[in-house]
């Protein structure tokens, strides 16, 4: 196949995008554009600690908007969601507000398309309800406090229930895209570094997933380029030296919006496949998975890529673009194709060092877990089929 | 000011994107989903020209659909939309579909925004009428037989009415981007060889001028980026020997889709600002002014840019990015600035004796005329500030 030839492909819409330090503001000009009745839908730490809450409050009682407010702690449920809608049916809600990391932005989300239904979300939940949810939602607003799922972007909302029968599954519509999202970096500058880390390792796979997956598009990976770039010059200043850095959050911040719009739009691999049965089954944060996870799987893909002969050439192309990008001198030069791959996993390697990504058996994973772990691990869009003991192994060297 | 560094920025929804070869035949599946009374608006040529005017009458007659069709020639004028309105307010369209080259999806993205109100489309041109639209509009399918201004994807129409007190102004809301845009090669292997090359080199001035934007974000550049890469690979041969080549033209609608992003979220600079006044006092197709234009301008750009010293550098290394990515070698190392700057120069140069773009004389446009183009002539976001002088040498050199 020519690399460069445009095969078919749809690009879902993007929300309305408002980018830049003190964006924030623009939060009491654009609510009343959407009526009156505002559900806040927050974390219940990035927010308060970002300082910025009783300035959000005090905003919205000078202009005397009616707002109710919900906390959300950890990855939503469904019994949070539908607690929630329990409570907020009968409100005449005309628009959701969500401000927080991602697991906030998805409840706000699921939230937004629940309201205006009359039952459960678990009806609604891919490869667990038997319902299609319609696109049929109340307006709503995405502000994120971390750089990391791009859940601003997307058309998903992720909801958990964790243990052994447990689940990480999507309320998913392409009405479902936020109406705005707001980012504005000064809501990061106080997110810790092991947040700050996670996170962006979560919004750096999600980019090169996106960009080896075989349904990506030439607009897919102009994105990814470009969200990888800003990413690799700010990622490991935002979790050390430069957490106050407002450039360098503004790059993270765009990379991780860049993610959310390139997995809505190309998918994603083998990482995000494992975590999601790893995710359904532990209680581990999603960001933590990903980023312990994708430098052994990065190296097990160019690996098998490697044995595939011409057949895998496309791929190690394109990983080998990643390795040249994230050392400087993009593009690669043809001959240093095997070169790049190992710079990408070696840079990949030396994130996880610095960044300490925790391994997995930090979160009571063991060596017991793997089988039923596999059983539920479906391989996405990854660009080379693995084996279930080739998978396996990425996760025993992250244990 | 840093290159990389991220200035604020906002980016507008864009239309679902239904991109590849044989897709036209989605639209039978989309419209039942929105209704069933169809308004089609089409060209006077085009369409019938691709020899698929049959079969898409004929799908719409099997499927029982209720449609309407108008007919646009030319440029949409404010009495033709008017005219259309007042046939077709009291038929409860349920939605427009336009199928054509720029003008007729202008008219259709137009009509689809007039049809809920009860006045004049001139009320609510930017500049001309007093009136704001309020983006209520009926739904809208955009696609396109020519890949050239990449209304598609914009939130713009544009209505002329050509003479004296002739103008060129745009119907504008964020909301009257099209719902869904369909971009199928196969409806563009017709397209004439002068009509190829006047589009694409509209499409290729609006992604220059939006790289070269003040406006710009790192998004509109990776996109304005990636939209010149494949529009330097193929605009030659669609306009010859690759007119049917289903590659080349998907390549070419790829890169017109991506302009008419980019100039909706960055804007445009000088050639666009001649565009609207020349083409409201002169009966001359947009792309012919643009295509016309593009070398003269760039090269006056570029001379003013070195003039200003650090504070043409900006500028400059943008264009010598341009200069670099058109001759393979992006991107360009920094002692070769003006080099690569010079080579985008020539290489436009030969696009337009190449292509056979005419000169502006052919259109009756004399030197006698300067002085009232030069009247309502905006800078638009151009890079750097010229006088009205310097604005008629690009308009002498190529009269």
């Amino acid at each position: 196949m020519n690399k460069s030839m445009i095969q078919p492909f749809n690009f879902a819409r993007i929300p309305q995008i408002i980018f830049g330090t003190g964006k924030l503001s623009t939060l009491y000009e654009i609510i009343p554009t959407f009526g009156k009745k505002i559900l806040l839908v927050i974390g219940e730490k990035s927010l308060k600690r970002s300082g910025r809450w009783d300035e959000i409050t005090s905003n919205l009682d000078s202009k005397e908007f009616n707002y109710s407010q919900i906390s959300i702690s950890g990855e939503p449920s469904p019994s949070l969601i539908d607690d929630c809608l329990e409570k907020f049916r009968s409100h005449d809600i005309d628009i959701v507000v969500g401000i927080g990391g991602g697991s906030v932005i998805d409840a706000g989300k699921a939230i937004s398309g629940m309201l205006p239904k009359t039952d459960s979300i678990v009806n609604y939940l891919e490869g667990v309800g038997h319902k299609t949810h319609d696109g049929n939602k109340i307006p709503y607003l995405a502000l994120p406090t971390t750089s990391g799922t791009g859940s601003e972007a997307t058309k998903n909302a992720v909801i958990s229930k964790i243990g052994k029968n447990g689940f990480k599954k999507s309320l998913r519509h392409d009405n479902l895209i936020p109406n705005i999202a707001i980012i504005d970096p000064e809501l990061m500058i106080t997110c810790p570094p092991s947040i700050s880390a996670s996170c962006g390792m979560d919004a750096f796979t999600q980019l090169l997933e996106a960009y080896l997956s075989p349904k990506g598009s030439p607009l897919t990976n102009s994105l990814a380029l470009s969200g990888m770039k800003y990413i690799n010059e700010s990622l490991l200043a935002v979790c050390s030296e430069g957490a106050s850095n407002l450039e360098m959050r503004a790059a993270m911040a765009y990379g991780a919006l860049l993610s959310g719009i390139c997995l809505a739009n190309a998918g994603l691999g083998i990482v995000h496949g494992l975590a999601s049965s790893i995710g359904g089954a532990f209680e581990i944060p999603h960001g933590v998975v990903c980023g312990t996870l994708l430098s052994e799987a990065t190296k097990k893909n160019v690996n098998k890529l490697k044995t595939l002969g011409t057949q895998g050439d496309l791929g190690l192309e394109k990983y080998a673009e990643i390795g040249a990008l994230l050392a400087g001198v993009y593009p690669p030069k043809d001959n240093d194709k095997l070169d790049h791959c190992n710079s990408l996993i070696k840079t990949l390697e030396i994130w996880t060092q610095k960044l300490k990504i925790e391994r997995l058996g930090n979160y009571g994973i063991t060596a017991d877990n793997i089988d039923e772990v596999l059983e539920k691990t479906g391989l996405k869009n990854n660009p080379v089929k693995l084996t279930k003991e080739e998978i396996r192994a990425i996760i025993v060297n992250r244990i």
